[in-house]
């Protein structure tokens, strides 16, 4: 069927955050992510717009699905090269953090960048991280950009967001130790990190904010040979997860 | 000055890198980058281009320089906010690859994202690699957007493309030992590396090409926790570098 200019207008709002707030809907694209949706997620899809040669399987039954030409595809699509498919799907109610788990939190103070938030899921999702809490003022975790480059990992990961300045308080009474990322702080290679760490990232520019840093219990640092003023924060993320792995989950390996 | 067609069409047509290479020329945007290659690199500024708000300071003494309209600079820019001012800029001949150095030496073996690789590059030079070699296949450096997400790194980096199947085993007969990330290797956290290490990185879909991981010697993983299927690129190379760096940089912490 050919979509209606409301149709495709519907779809294209939700590439902006009031709009899918107000519809509590986000959109997903691709075979693979969808395919990864439906089989690993409790993700519910709205509607499936897909073109003539998208397959169709059991995977898909009792599935509100609409065939469309590639045109109206690439109407409704946030991709350079659209994929197929792409589905409106149900936003969910979030779950509060864990505080009881024996194990690392990711806090995230301001992180603007969509691209990055989304390699971010993916990384800590890699590391086995369950939950990672955002401040308000973060960028939108439904954000198309957001859940393309997580490459499905957002599935997995409980996301939230929060004042942090109110939730780090009530981590630190449940005994978490809150580190974070500084260019004063000490060496990753030199800091014992400890197992119930709270974990927080900066903005891409200014690093974490100086009311958060005074929450700060253990300051961090990635030492650097170089020139580079900064690492980008997903590298960074990636290099801490790294080291509290390498320190808690592989034990044996700690000669 | 307004700029005619033809200037617009030049300096648009350095987004492509046939005609970086016929004209030997690459763009670079913005204040801090244009200062910085100022500074501190050797790179040739061809003209620069400046809106009236820019501040040409000593620093720009003998520069051909021309001011333009924001109108122009939009005209002639990639970026979505152009930044007050834009360089045409000289390729320089490639330094071969100093195959005596005593540390780690970085392979690219078909990254093609131009971001990944302006992000590589920034957190390699942030450990001190001075060496970089992409196989031919591989995105190219003068890629407005790696230069751009590079962050100024690639001023202070060797980056050269070769044949990698040629370069690997002249690389072994200097002693290097090639170190290549897989999916069935063993942990970073166990292996023991190299001083003279060949780091390969494999293209961001298929991993290192088949040809090649016959010649590499170490095969490495870094361990999965969780359920995604890879790590990004980039986010890989900053762990790996890292874990290079705790094993030689810092030896007083490797208890």
């Amino acid at each position: 069927m050919t979509l209606t200019k409301n149709e495709i207008k519907f779809v294209k709002s939700l590439q902006i955050k009031k709009y899918r707030d107000n519809h509590q809907r986000f959109v997903v694209e691709g075979e693979k992510l969808i395919s990864e949706l439906l089989s690993q997620s409790t993700y519910k899809i709205d509607t499936l717009f897909h073109t003539a040669d998208y397959s169709l399987t059991s995977q898909h039954s009792g599935i509100n699905h609409v065939e469309i030409s590639s045109k109206d595809l690439e109407r409704i699509s946030s991709l350079k090269s659209p994929n197929k498919v792409l589905a409106t799907v149900k936003i969910k109610a979030r779950n509060a953090v864990d505080m009881h788990a024996d194990a690392l939190i990711l806090l995230l103070d301001n992180v603007k960048d969509p691209g990055n938030l989304g390699t971010i899921i993916r990384t800590a999702e890699w590391f086995g991280v369950t939950h990672i809490v955002a401040s308000e003022q973060s960028v939108d975790v439904y954000n198309p950009k957001t859940i393309q480059s997580s490459m499905g990992a957002f599935y997995h990961v409980n996301f939230s967001y929060a004042n942090l300045n109110i939730l780090i308080p009530t981590l630190k009474e449940k005994e978490y130790v809150i580190a974070g990322a500084s260019l004063t702080g000490s060496s990753i290679y030199e800091a014992k990190l400890a197992k119930k760490t709270a974990l927080i990232m900066g903005s891409e520019s200014h690093g974490i904010s100086d009311q958060i840093l005074k929450l700060v219990d253990q300051e961090l640092l990635i030492p650097k040979i170089g020139q580079s003023e900064s690492l980008n924060v997903g590298i960074a993320t990636g290099i801490f997860l790294a080291e509290y792995y390498r320190q808690f989950t592989s034990p044996q390996t700690l000669s």
